[in-house]
C-alpha cells in the first residue's frame, strides 16, 4: 500500500468500483444489448427491463446461466410503462385447484402478486402463459391455511409501497455495487457485541470491515421490564452510529433478536433488514404487539411507523440464496431448527478473508416442527455460537414429551386446568402440535385447548410456510390438514375467568413465556390458589424473571400489587427445548470445522463452562467475550 | 435513569457540573475571597492571582490544607500586571554553590524560571525571599552535568511560548472542571487495542468512558520499516477519533511507546499529553532522531512542527502525584523501573468505579540505574501488564554481568572491537555505567569507549534527574561526579571508519538496539568480516528484524545492498533486560492484587503462556487480546 493512501485512513476508504460496469458487459455477452432499454436495482438482484417479449419468455435459462457466471441474482421484465392491469385475464389462466385468493399489480415493478392456497398446482406452464399473455412478471404466494391478519397486512403494505421500494431497494442495490471491490485485499473485520454476550436476550453483534458496518440481530431483553435501560443494545458504543450502518441480519423473529429494530430507524436508519419471509411475518407481528405492551407501560420505545419502516426495508430471502449485503459481505442463511423461519448466517466477507458463521439460536436435532440445522457447505473460519443450554444435556424427547403428556392427563383427570406460558412463537406450536395430534390418537382425552396473546395468528402464519416445515407436517398442509388447528382448539375468550371458573379441564398457551406481563401472568394470577390447576414451564426462563422465581420454589409472589399464593402444581420440562444442548453444540461445531469459537447468548457461567469445554474437546481457541467486548475475527 | 435521559444517548452526554464553583468556594473558607483578583487553569492546577503580598508568602502551608480537603493542586501567584523583570535581584539571592546557569521570566503566569546545577542548595529561606523581594514564583530547574542540547531547546521552547501555553492549559483545565462529575452513577470503561496485543511494538491503547476518550501511548513498530503501514497504530478502528480524544498518556520514551504522537497533532488533536519530565526530554530527542530517518526514507510522518506541537501541549507529572485528566479520570504515574522516567499509569475512573493498572514496561527487580517497579498505593481492580519476556526466567543479574565483562575482556584482549546495538535510552546507560565502574575499579583494561547515535545525548539528560535514578548512582550526581562519562568515553568521530580500523581495541555503544537502520548496521558493515571483533546483543530483538536474524545464527546478510558475511562473534546476554521475567511479573502481581489480569505487549505465543500461567498462579481470570480487539473493565 503506498505511503500516501496510508495517509487517508481518517477519510474513510471507499473504492468506487467499476465492477458493475464489467458485470453488464459480462451480461451482454448472452443477452442482446439492444434488447435491454434500462436496468435497476432491487436491493441484491439487477433488473433489467426490455420490449422484446421472445426474451421475456426465454429469460429464466439465459439467466441461471448468466448468475453462475457473475454470482448475481439478474431478472428480467417488460417495459412496466407499456403494461396493463388485467386481473380477468390472469384469474382465467390460475388453475381452480390453485385455489386464487387475490392478485396485486406492482405496476412500477412489472410484476403481478398473485397469492393462492396451493402454489404447487401452479406449473411452470402457466408461469410461461401469463408471462406470454400479459407481459407480466408473475411471483407467487402462498395463502395461510386459516386467515392471518399479519400477512395479509405484511403483504399490503409492501405492495401499496412498492413505488417507494423501488426507489429504496434501488439505493440499497447501487451501494452495494457501486463499492463492489473483488480485491481482498488490505482488510480487517471485528465484531463488536452491543448485547447478548455473556447475557441471555438483547442480541446484537456488530460487525465491522474496512468498508461496512452490519448489525447481526438487534433484540431487546423480554426478562427486564421496558423502562430499564439494561433491557435495550449499548447503543453508546462509539463504533456504533446508526449513520454508517449498511446492513441489518435478523436471523429470527423472537423479540431477544429482532425487538429493538424499529429504534433504528426512529434514529435515521435508512439501510435494509436481511431475514426471511416467515421472519419478516412473524417480527412484524410480534413488534406490534410489544409496541402496544411499552405503550401500555408508558414507555416511548418506537412508534408504528418506525415498525412500518422496518417492513418497507426488508428483503427477505430463503435458505441456501447467497445474497451480498455490503459491497464486501455475502450473506448465506441456512436452516437453524430453532423456530419459524430461524436461521444460521453465514458471512463471506471480503472474498474469503474471513469466513464467519454466527448461529442466532439452533437447535441441532430434529423437533416435531423442525429438521436440526443444517450444516453450511461453506467453509467457517470463525463460529459465534449461542449457549443458553451450553452446561448441560437434554432428556432424550421421548422421554419428556411421555412425561409432559402424563402430567397433561394427570391435570385433566384430577379436572384442574393447566397453563403452559409460552413465547407465542417456537415452544407454542410444537406443544399445540403434540397436543393436537395426541388428542388425534386418542392418546389424550379431548380437552379444550385455548390460545391466548399471539399464539393464534402466529400458527396462522406457520401454515402459509409449509416448506420451512419437516415433511410430516409439510406434507399435511399441502394437503390442507391443518396440523395445529382441530375443533377443540380455540382462541381464548376475552373474559378469562370463564375458562379458569369452568367445572371442566382445559389446557391454556398463554405468553409472555417468563411469566413478564401479557395474558400468561393473568392466567396465573386467577389460576394460582387451586391445588388442582398446575403451570408447566416448557421453555428457557431467564434470571430474576416471575417464571424462574416459581420454577425455583418462591410460593408466594406479588403480581399487579396482590400477594398470590403459588399452591398450583409447578412443573418444568427442558427437553422441549429449542435450543441446543451441550452435547448438540459439540457435534454441530464438529461437522461444521470452525478454526476459533466465539460463544455468547449464555449465562456467563455457561458461556466460560462451553469455552473450556469446546478449546478442550475441539483444541481450537474459544472466546467468552462480554458485553462492550469488540473481538478481531482471525485465526 | 429515567427513560427520557435513555433517549438522548446518541448525543454525548456531558454534564455541565458546578462542581468547579464548589471547589472555588471551599477554597475561600480558608482564603479571603477579597484578596484574590481572579483564578485561571494550568492544566490539572488552579492558580488563584492576588495583589497580597502577605498570602503570596504565606501560601504554601494554606494551600497544602486545601489540597488535602480539595484534592486539587492550587497556586498563588502575584498579579502579572504589576510584575517587573530584575534579573539582578534574583542572581543576588541565588547562592554561589547553587551553580546558577541561566533566568527566565514568565510574565503571563508570574513565574520565574532559575535554573542551577544543585537546586538542592537553594532552601525554602532563599524561595520566600525571592517571593518576597520580588513577587516572582520561583521554579527550580536542574541542568544536567554535561550540556544537554535537548533539555536546552524543551526548555526554551516551553519558556518562548509560555502564553500560547497559558491559552492551552486553560482550556485543558476547563473542559476537565467544567465537566468535573462526582458521582460514580451509570459509567462505562472499555480498552481498544490498536497496537501492542499480541506484538511487541507500536503500544497503543484507547480507554474509553462513557464521558472520555484517552490513549495510553501511542507508538511504533520499529521492527517495522518505516512505509509499512503496520508500524502505526491501527487508526482506522471507528471507535478511534481524534476529534473526540480529551488525553494521552505517555508511559515512558521509547519509540514503540511514544513515536506516533506528533501524527496526532498533524491530525489535528489539540489536547494535552501527560508524561514525567525525563519522559518529554528523551522522547522530543528520540522524536526527531525518528522524524530525520523516516525523511532519509522518504517518508513523510509528520513534520518537525508536529513534534513541537507535542512539546507545546505537554504536561509533566511526577511519580505519585494525583492528576485530573478528564472530567472522571485520575491519573498517577510509579516508578517502572524500565527507563529513565518509565511509569506505571494508574488510572481511577468514575471515583474508583474502575481501577486500572496499565504497566507499560516494566522491571520489578533493582537494575544498575533504577529501583525496581513500585507497587501502587491505590487499589487496583485491572492489571494491563506487559509481556515482553513473560515465558521466560533471566539469568540472575550478578551472573550475566560476570559474563558480560570476560567476554568483554575476551575481546579487548585479542584487540578486537566490540559493538553493542543499544536503543539509545536504557540499556545504553546500564551498559555504559558497569563499563565505566569496571574501569574506574580497575576491573576492566582502559579501553575507548565510542558512543555514536543519541546515546550520548540521552546520557546527559540521564544527569539532569538524579532523582529518578537509584540512591547510588543519584549521590554520585548530587556530588557532582558523573556516573557514566569519564576521559576514556566519547562521542564517535564522524568518520566511523577511524575507529574500526584502528589497531587499537575498544567498545562502541551504538543505536538502533535491533539492527534496523542507524549507526549500529554501519557499524555491523565495517566490522562483520573480521572474527576478531564481537557483537553483543544485550536487549530484545523484535521478529524479523536483522538483529534477530544474526542472533539465531544466520551468518550471511545483506546491508544496503551488498551481502556481508558475519565473522564476528556473536553473544547476547538477556539478563540485563529492563523487563520483568515471568517470575517478577508473578511477584509484582501478586502483591498488586489485581481481580483480573489482560497481558499486552509481547509476541502472541508468550502473552498466551503467561495469561495461561496467571490464570492458574493467581486464580484471576486473565485476557489475551489482539489488535483490534476491545475489552470492557469489569471484573
Amino acid at each position: 500500500m503506498p505511503f500516501n493512501a496510508f495517509h487517508q485512513i481518517f477519510i474513510k476508504y471507499k473504492s468506487i468500483a467499476s465492477t458493475f460496469m464489467e458485470l453488464l458487459e459480462e451480461i451482454f455477452k448472452y443477452i442482446d444489448k439492444n434488447k435491454i432499454i434500462g436496468y435497476r436495482f432491487e436491493g441484491p438482484k439487477v433488473v433489467l427491463f426490455t420490449r422484446d417479449k421472445e426474451l421475456l419468455v426465454k429469460a429464466p435459462q439465459i439467466l441461471q446461466e448468466i448468475a453462475k457466471k457473475v454470482r448475481r441474482r439478474i431478472h428480467i421484465r417488460y417495459d412496466p410503462r407499456l403494461l396493463k392491469e388485467e386481473p380477468e385475464k390472469i384469474e382465467k389462466l390460475i388453475p381452480k385447484e390453485a385455489g386464487l385468493q387475490r392478485i396485486y399489480f406492482e405496476k412500477g415493478r412489472g410484476i403481478v402478486n398473485i397469492e393462492v392456497l396451493f402454489p404447487e398446482k401452479i406449473d411452470l406452464n402457466t408461469i410461461n402463459k401469463i408471462k406470454e399473455e400479459t407481459l407480466w412478471f408473475p411471483r407467487i404466494y402462498r395463502s395461510p391455511l386459516i386467515r392471518s391478519k399479519t400477512i395479509d397486512m405484511v403483504r399490503a403494505y409492501m405492495f401499496q409501497h412498492s413505488n417507494e421500494r423501488i426507489k429504496l431497494l434501488h439505493e440499497i442495490g447501487k451501494n452495494i455495487s457501486e463499492k463492489w471491490s473483488i480485491q481482498k485485499g488490505q482488510t480487517w473485520v471485528r465484531v463488536s457485541f452491543l448485547g447478548g454476550a455473556s447475557q441471555v436476550g438483547r442480541s446484537a453483534l456488530l460487525l465491522q470491515t474496512k468498508e461496512s458496518r452490519i448489525l447481526l440481530d438487534f433484540g431487546v431483553d423480554l426478562s427486564l421490564p421496558p423502562n430499564n435501560k439494561n433491557a435495550y443494545p449499548i447503543v453508546e458504543l462509539p463504533e456504533f452510529d446508526v449513520k454508517e450502518l449498511d446492513a441489518v441480519v435478523i436471523t429470527h423473529a423472537h423479540l431477544d433478536h429482532v425487538g429493538f429494530v424499529p429504534f433504528l430507524y426512529k434514529m435515521g436508519y435508512k439501510g435494509p433488514v436481511y431475514l426471511t419471509p416467515p421472519t419478516l411475518d412473524i417480527a412484524t407481528l410480534s413488534l406490534l404487539d410489544y409496541l402496544r405492551i411499552a405503550n401500555e407501560n408508558n414507555v416511548k420505545l418506537f412508534s408504528g411507523d418506525d415498525i412500518r419502516n422496518f417492513v418497507k426495508h426488508s428483503i427477505t430471502i430463503e435458505y441456501g440464496q447467497t445474497t451480498d449485503i455490503a459491497s464486501d459481505v455475502k450473506l448465506t442463511f441456512y436452516n437453524a431448527g430453532h423456530i419459524l423461519g430461524s436461521a444460521l448466517a453465514h458471512l463471506n466477507i471480503a472474498n474469503g478473508y474471513s469466513n464467519v458463521l454466527y448461529t442466532g439460536d439452533y437447535k441441532v436435532k430434529p423437533t416435531f416442527l423442525f429438521d436440526g440445522a443444517q450444516i453450511p457447505q461453506a467453509k467457517v473460519n470463525i463460529a459465534i455460537t449461542e449457549s443458553t443450554y451450553g452446561d448441560t444435556y437434554h432428556k432424550p424427547r421421548e422421554e419428556v414429551e411421555k412425561e409432559f403428556l402424563s402430567f397433561v392427563k394427570e391435570v385433566i383427570k384430577r379436572k384442574g386446568k393447566l397453563l403452559i406460558p409460552v413465547l407465542g412463537v417456537g415452544r407454542a406450536q410444537e406443544i399445540l402440535y403434540l397436543l393436537v395430534k395426541s388428542i388425534r390418537a386418542n392418546k389424550l382425552d379431548e380437552v379444550p385447548i385455548y390460545l391466548d396473546g399471539v399464539v393464534w395468528e402466529i400458527t396462522a402464519i406457520h401454515t402459509a410456510y409449509p416448506e420451512y416445515l419437516k415433511e410430516e407436517i409439510r406434507n399435511k398442509i399441502l394437503a390442507g390438514k391443518n396440523p395445529f388447528i382441530d375443533k377443540f382448539v380455540h382462541r381464548a375468550p376475552r373474559n378469562r375467568e370463564e375458562i379458569v371458573y369452568s367445572t371442566e379441564p382445559s389446557i391454556i398457551l398463554a405468553t409472555s413465556g417468563m411469566l413478564v406481563g401479557g395474558p400468561s401472568v393473568q392466567y396465573l394470577k386467577l389460576m394460582a390458589e387451586d391445588p388442582k390447576n398446575a403451570i408447566a414451564f416448557v421453555s428457557y426462563q431467564g434470571p430474576n424473571t416471575l417464571g424462574r422465581q416459581i420454577q425455583s420454589g418462591v410460593r408466594e409472589v406479588e403480581i399487579d400489587g396482590q400477594l398470590i399464593k403459588i399452591n398450583l402444581e409447578v412443573r418444568s420440562f427442558e427437553g422441549f427445548s429449542g435450543h441446543a444442548d451441550k452435547g448438540e453444540i459439540e457435534s454441530f461445531l464438529r461437522r461444521v470445522r470452525p478454526g476459533r469459537v466465539v460463544i455468547n447468548h449464555g449465562e456467563r457461567s455457561k458461556v466460560l463452562h462451553l469455552a473450556s469445554y469446546l478449546r478442550k474437546k475441539l483444541n481450537v481457541e474459544t472466546n467468552a467475550p462480554r458485553n462492550m467486548d469488540a473481538l478481531a475475527l482471525r485465526i
